[in-house]
Formats: C-alpha cells, structure tokens, sequence
C-alpha cells in the first residue's frame, strides 16, 4: 500500500515487554514487532493492551525511534497518542508523523468525566493544528469501558467535516455492535471502522468495515489475518468460531498479564511475564489453567522464538 | 507547624492559570498561591480542579519550581504527584520532597480500571521505595466519581502497616460520608483525613477529622477557614449553612469553568476563565447566571486583585 493509502486489516496493540526494574526492554520489542510483521500483522503500538497508559511520553518517543532505528516498518505503525494532557498529545503525536507512521490511534484525554462533545473537539482540534502535517492520518479511539470517556458520532461527524484529510478511522472498543454497525452506516468517505477485537471482525468485514485491532493478535496472529483474508470464503465463519476459542481462553484471565505470559511461554523467555503496577502478573493457579486449556486447542505460535530483538 | 508536622486545616486544589495560547500562567499562579495563603489555606496544586490531569510532568515540575523561586512556602504545599505511568509518579514526588513540599496528594494510576489492591499498593509500594526519602508524607487521593479507581480502606491499611511513617493521611472526595467515617474511625495513627469538600467539613470535624480540602477554597477561602477555626462553637451550623449556599451556586455549573469566571470577574483579570481542552469555559448565559447569583449574595474574593503575581 501506498504511503497515503489508510490502514486495512488486522493490527494488534502490541504487549511492551519490560525488564525485572519495568524499564521497557526496547529489544524484545522489536523482535515482538519483527513477528507480528511476519504475520501480516500491523503495530498499534501504545494500544490499552500495550500498557501504554503506564508509559511516560518520553518513554513512548524513545521506543517510535529504537523500532524506526531497528528498521521496523513505520507504514505499518499506529502508536496510540492520546494522553490526559494535550502538550503530550502533541509532542507523541507530532514525534510520529516525523517518524514517518502510517497513523496514529487516538484516546480522547480521559481523566476529566462528562466532558462535552465541544471540549473534546477542541482537543482533537488543538493536536491536528499544531502538528500541522497533511501527512497527519488520526484513527479515533473509542473505548468507553476503560477510558470512560467516549467518541460520540456527532463528534466523529464533527471532526470529519471540520478536517476531512486527517481523520482516517476508528476503532471501536465499545463492544456494541450496534455503534460499529452507525459508524460503517453513516457514510463517511474512506473512514476505515477497526473492530476492537477479532469477535466481531467477520461481522465487520460482511459491513464494510477495515478490519480489527485486536489484543490477541499478540499471540494468535495467523489465525486471525487468515480470516480477514478469507471472510468471502464459505470457511469464515468457522474461523471466526475458532477465533472465538482462543480469544476466551485469553479472556477468563486478565487479558494483559495472560497475553504476555503466553508469551513468555512460547518463546522461552520468562521476562515477558513481567507487567508494570498497577498490574499484577497472574497467579500459579492462573497460568496453569490458561496454559493447560491452551494445550488442549493444540495453541502454539510459530517462529515467534526464532525471531532475534537486536 | 514544624516541618514533620502533618497538615490540618484547611487546602485547596489551587486553579491553575492559563495564558490564550493554553501554556500556564506561572505569574498568575503565585499570585493566587499568596492569595490563598493570606486567607489561611494550604497550597494542594495539581489537584483535579486544577486541571492537573491536563499538565504534563514537565509543566508541572516548573510549576513547583516557580512558586518556590518566588518565596511561596513548600511548607504549605500538597501538590498532586499521582500520574498514570509510574515514572511520572516517581519523578514529581521526587522533585516535590526535593523542594520541600510538606507532603504530596496521589491518585492512583487511573486509566486500567477494575485493577487490584495488590497492584495499587505495588505501585504506590514502587514510588515509596524509589523516592526512598523520610520526609515524603503521602496522602492517599479517593476520587472515585472522577478516577474511577478507588483507594479501599484494606489498602490503606496495608500501606500504613508498610511504611507507617510515609502515608499521611487521605482526601475522601467519595461523596460517601459513610466511607469518611469508616477512616476516621478505623484507629490509624495520627491519619489525617480530610474531607473532598467543606460540605463535609464540620461533620468531618466532629468526628476527629483533619480539615478539608475543597476547590471551592479558591474563591470563598476567609469563610471556609472560618468554620474551620470555629467549627466548636455555637455558630458552626449556622456558618456551615452559609458555606452550602455558596457552593450550591458554584456547583449548578461545570466547577472548573465557574471558579475561573469568578476569579476572573473578582481580579478583573479576564484570562482568568481559560480552561484547557477538553474543558470549556462557561457560556455567556452560565456566566450571567453564576455571577447574578454570586451577587445576590454579596459575594467578592475581597484582597485577591491586590495581589501581584511577581
């Protein structure tokens, strides 16, 4: 795809791997972000389930130019850079279009509640004028159960109007097909609608949508890139029933820890358990389950081991 | 009060000025400091009606810095030092203990929701150690209309039994008294519990409270002190009463927007009522209302103009 052609298909908010002193370990990011490529994956890096809300904006910055440094396809980066304040929006957001991202994924500030539809323009407003850039390509960030604070279609239609060229897409974490259903509905031009995870990603694509950013692409990308590629064939829902599988072995654990832990497992490197407070790893009893249950679906992930950080 | 001594009376999250383009106003911010402190209320800055949640880490470390370089006295300084990345959290309280702050007012790392006891005591655990000074004095911020994240009287608890000497006390802006009095009652060793607002500050009083610590402090600070350092006498109910009318006006608008339009009319300072995205100023006809009804009630913010800032 070109360089102004907006994003389609499966992306994953990648895990940040963290050393025992919860630095980021900005090698082991790169491999992450090397297998994730291999499979057809794209990096929402900075992502919820990135733990990217536990990362400072200085942290953020420097792990955009460790990747870009490691070679790291920038076209097929999404960094979240939504922060609570809007200099930090800013400077995330500014640090990755001069990085060359295809996009950026961006949370409304979240800590304030019942703010309005106008405060929240102003926001968005703030952060595409003072980046400046044509080459700016914002994905709104709907997450409502986590942020609290929502993106309303108002405000979608809003910003549309208001900034046509920059505002490319959403993803909708609402969990409520009914939004995503409005949004794919509502006529915008070229607005690339991302399911928030692979559960609804069949019923996305069978209504114009662009794909999913989904958590579970950190572990179980193929599968869920061979649906998106094949969900015109009679197999597709199948592998969405297959999807539907693992993705709820994942979710009867705290899905950040049980993520990385697989991680940790398949690849053989024991660090990936670890996630920075306010998280906690999972239990004992919680990683038997999950890897027993992920045994039993014969789960693996390929090639992830083979691949070097550095 | 010595220098060990933990706070009680009265505070406020210190509003804080923001010049047209949305960079803070530090001029302004010592004048309201000096103003605050002439009226006998201690300094909570980057508490959540200052739109802290709106600064940055950078900004906010200036900010210290500014007010101490113009003689404003850390002593009475309680500033917000809670941020969502822990780094954050480290590196203001850090910088606050640095400069003398008395003590620092922390949120709990609030965009992971539903998150355990163990990673919030772990994550104020981790800033405790890393600070690694005798003289932090912690006070726990319960917030959970606005953070979402709640701080539980189990993990005050455990975190006074950890590091009795650090954790100081706690605001309980729950709205809960109930919940209020279950810290004052729980029998922890000089704990200061001081309630979200001054709707509670005589109930809090009588039931071995520390004070309170209220936004409403930044504009109505003489009264509010007053029932403070009268809250024993046979007028306490009566000056309670007058502070809920004042209040009542403030709080049928957005309290950010109103406190800077009443700062702004009473300084005769119009920039003043800038807020930053997401918030909004009020409109004309809020404005209208707030200061006709501010009026009725022979409202002024009586030495505040007289100020200078530098």
């Amino acid at each position: 795809m070109s360089k102004t052609e907006r994003f389609a298909g499966v992306l994953t908010p990648v895990i940040t791997p963290f050393k025992p002193d919860f630095s980021p370990d900005p090698d082991r990011l790169v491999q992450q972000c090397r297998w994730m490529l291999s499979q057809n994956v794209g990096l929402a890096i900075f992502g919820t389930n990135s733990e990217a809300n536990s990362l400072t904006t200085d942290e953020k910055l420097d792990l955009i130019d460790r990747l870009v440094d490691a070679d790291i396809d920038a076209g097929a980066m999404m960094p979240g850079t939504g922060c609570c304040a809007l200099p930090d929006s800013i400077r995330l957001t500014e640090h990755a279009v001069k990085a060359g991202c295809r996009g950026v994924l961006m949370l409304p500030p979240f800590y304030y509640k019942s703010v309005s539809d106008d405060g929240l323009f102003a926001s968005y407003a703030e952060v595409i004028e003072r980046v400046g850039s044509e080459r700016l390509q914002i994905y709104l960030y709907h997450i409502p159960p986590v942020a609290q604070v929502g993106i309303s279609l108002d405000l979608i239609d809003r910003l549309i109007k208001a900034y046509p060229g920059t505002i490319a897409g959403v993803k909708d974490s609402s969990g409520d097909w009914g939004n995503t259903k409005a949004m794919l509905n509502a006529g915008w031009d070229d607005f690339r609608v991302f399911a928030g995870s692979e559960s609804f990603l069949l019923q996305n694509m069978r209504n114009g949508g662009a794909g999913c950013i989904s958590a579970t692409a950190n572990v179980n990308p193929a599968a869920i890139h061979n649906l998106y590629a094949n969900w015109r064939s009679d197999e597709a829902d199948q592998l969405q029933d297959g999807l539907n599988v693992i993705r709820g072995i994942f979710q009867k654990h705290p899905m950040i820890p049980a993520l990385k832990k697989a991680a940790a497992h398949y690849s053989e490197f024991s660090e990936w358990s670890i996630v920075r407070p306010p998280l906690v790893a999972l239990t004992e009893a919680q990683e038997t389950s999950l890897l027993a249950e992920l045994q039993e679906q014969n789960f693996n992930m390929p090639g992830l081991a083979d691949i070097t950080g550095s």
